[in-house]
């Protein structure tokens, strides 16, 4: 039977990137060897790293100023680094829910946390309001709230000085890239494997802490070896590369955010038409990859799921934290499994409504 | 043609290996899901991660202090990570090239370092003798030294103040793994591919430096959460643990030893009696995982290399920063393989001699 993979991360990539990953792992390019046993010193990875920056700047429309970093670890990893390379003595962070919270915590090992607005009086289900204040080394955001389904519309321009954590959302919609001064995002969710997140930094944002940073923390070295002061992570990166020529083949990011908006459409349609069905975030919040619910009667919760898994339906029980249900429907996915979410939630009404 | 990888790291795997991560990435174990699209909190990964663990654990006869750790990044972030979590005033290295050197370097952004002994004044092409100085929180060693070809014979034990980075030799040759406080060892040689590196931490050797870590370098942190902090590189993780499974199967590291063993006499006999070859590391320190050479007319270089080439071998020339040649013969290297290599020597010395 055929899976609709709607989990959040590590999460459903094109069909055709694991034909090509998996062809690549057996013999790269008819060269003999496997991806996995080639130098990352060699003409075919240096290759290959250079496309994914290449991709990744195109996509996005990048300036001269902003350098494209492939780096291990994840996000969690990013909150740490991006502090440590920027903030000389305060900050100002909004807080949206779990990944934020994180993010401002490792911050404050650094210095001053000021956090400029929070949701969590309401469990995170929205995008709050906020002014920024001068004065602060960098704004910190994080676009997307995979957690809770919530998304900030749009953004401002503060220049350089912002910082966005677009884990969850990037490439999956138009927005103006030289906007920022850092956007980071961990791979496993619109790009590849985990394993690897990219980095976006305009350089001009770099070498004012005036702080003796680790060599692999160290974003200016980094920039300087081309993400390759060590050994890469390799596969994902690999993996990462290929779905972002799967974007440029469908016409780009353009093109992927039209049919992003018709998948959110059919879902939320639904879950607002459906008696049995409630959204949880806010409607001027809602997050057009991770769409959020709970059913109106909890005690169905089994039943439903029961539902959603003979239709080949995985991935869809709302994070520990939060419980009730999340449909991540990032660009990979298929609207034709969205439609099928969709039916599963018109049969259970019939049947339980 | 097929090719012999000689490649320092990224290496070669077992052919075995590739072709069952090659399968996993098209659908895993015929769930209907690839790998890659797998929720790493799933059954499935929480198992391939158990695995991996008492693999390590079995292969090395570990005790219950020591626990298993797959992070993200290389040896360059463990050579941070150890000294952040272990350093409190001053720390005992032996410096036996590029990577102790790189590892000292990291270690004094946090503390006082001892450099016990070098074999800098020779090209690192020796391992030194040196005396432990007592009163300090570890000592700091580099089993293998990819870059030069040299590798301590043995050591001696200094129990849990010992921390080694054993990236090119884990699992190729017997050791008392309970001597150590802390094993790290970057996958992409003997393991699997870049993207993970392998932690043995001795728990007790932890929380001694009151200081406040952040969490993605924090080892006490990692330990609490099973590796499981935050999403860990899936991929490079599922493929370690099959070539674990191979070892088992092939006997475990007593019988990958005895392989080896064969592999690098084969080779070594060969350079030691053709009169156009010269060994680069003393004898009594020659390394079994890499072995290096020169050519005692290097106008011959190209020459070599060419015949190298046509016989399907690649990955040989020596580091950019030493030069010459280097075989690296790891474990899933068949000896078959170094046969090849051999008899190029001998036709070279034929030709040219």
């Amino acid at each position: 039977m055929q899976k609709h993979n709607f989990s959040a991360g590590p999460s459903i990539l094109p069909k055709s990137v694991f034909e090509k990953a998996s062809q690549a792992i057996l013999d790269y390019n008819s060269k003999g060897l496997s991806l996995l046993e080639m130098s990352h010193r060699s003409d075919d990875f240096v290759q290959i790293m250079h496309n994914a920056q290449s991709l990744v700047k195109e996509l996005l429309g990048l300036n001269e100023n902003q350098k494209v970093l492939f780096l291990s670890g994840g996000a969690s990893t990013a909150f740490y680094i991006l502090a440590l390379n920027l903030l000389k003595t305060k900050a100002a962070y909004v807080n949206t829910g779990t990944w934020s919270t994180k993010a401002i915590k490792e911050a404050k090992r650094i210095g001053h946390v000021d956090t400029l607005a929070s949701s969590e009086d309401q469990g995170f289900n929205y995008i709050p309001e906020f002014e920024y204040v001068e004065n602060c080394d960098y704004l910190h955001t994080t676009s997307n709230n995979t957690i809770y389904g919530t998304q900030y519309q749009n953004f401002k321009s503060y220049k350089s000085i912002h910082v966005c954590d677009m884990s969850s959302d990037i490439f999956s919609r138009t927005f103006n890239a030289q906007d920022f001064g850092l956007i980071y995002a961990g791979a496993q969710k619109n790009m590849g494997p985990a394993g690897t997140t990219l980095y976006i930094v305009n350089q001009e944002i770099l070498g004012k802490t005036q702080r003796n940073l680790p060599s692999m923390l160290d974003l200016e070295l980094q920039i300087q070896k081309n993400s390759m002061f060590n050994t890469p992570p390799v596969f994902p990166i690999y993996v990462s590369m290929l779905t972002l020529e799967w974007i440029t083949s469908l016409g780009g990011v353009q093109q992927i955010e039209k049919i992003n908006n018709q998948k959110s459409d059919l879902l939320y349609n639904e879950i607002d038409r459906n008696a049995l069905l409630v959204g949880y975030a806010q409607k001027e919040s809602r997050s057009k990859m991770n769409v959020t619910f709970n059913l109106t009667d909890k005690q169905l919760s089994e039943a439903f799921l029961e539902m959603c898994s003979s239709a080949g339906i995985v991935g869809i029980k709302g994070h520990r934290s939060v419980g009730g249900f999340r449909a991540s429907i990032y660009n990979a996915m298929p609207i034709e499994s969205v439609q099928v979410l969709v039916d599963v939630m018109q049969d259970f009404e019939k049947q339980y409504g």
